[in-house]
């Protein structure tokens, strides 16, 4: 079965978010005064073959681990669904 | 009232997605073959004042059009919520 993991992977609160910082401030001098604050990260979208919906979710864990989320300073939320669904 | 804008900004169906392709290619070398694709997309959450949650939506759409977001290549999904909610 075919399998869609969305993943959304953050820099953990109080890590130093330099991106946020750079597109706040480029909001700022827009005109955007309003915005207080930005944090920004990555948003992953798999597409995997699995006998089922939690070994889907395994899969996609241990691939987070190995390569795709640094736990040092990243966190992540990860939703798997049947494809088409 | 302070709202909370989290944005989605992902490449449009048919444009080549480099970042996808190489962590694919990774994910491949380290042994997940069940992979078959991957596309990445950036994750913002805006935090701004608003009168209410109509304006904090248009203010974030407006954001979308003059910076964040280059609609050439690039579509976007939206949610605002009251922070803390």
């Amino acid at each position: 079965m075919r399998y869609r993991a969305s993943l959304l992977i953050y820099l953990k609160e109080g890590v130093l978010d330099i991106q946020g910082r750079t597109i706040l401030r480029s909001l700022h001098d827009l005109g955007y005064g309003e915005v207080q604050d930005v944090r920004v990260g990555k948003y992953l979208r798999i597409t995997l073959e699995a006998a089922d919906e939690s070994a889907a979710r395994r899969q996609a864990e241990a691939m987070c681990s190995d390569l795709l989320v640094n736990d040092l300073i990243e966190e992540y939320s990860l939703v798997v669904e049947e494809e088409g669904k």
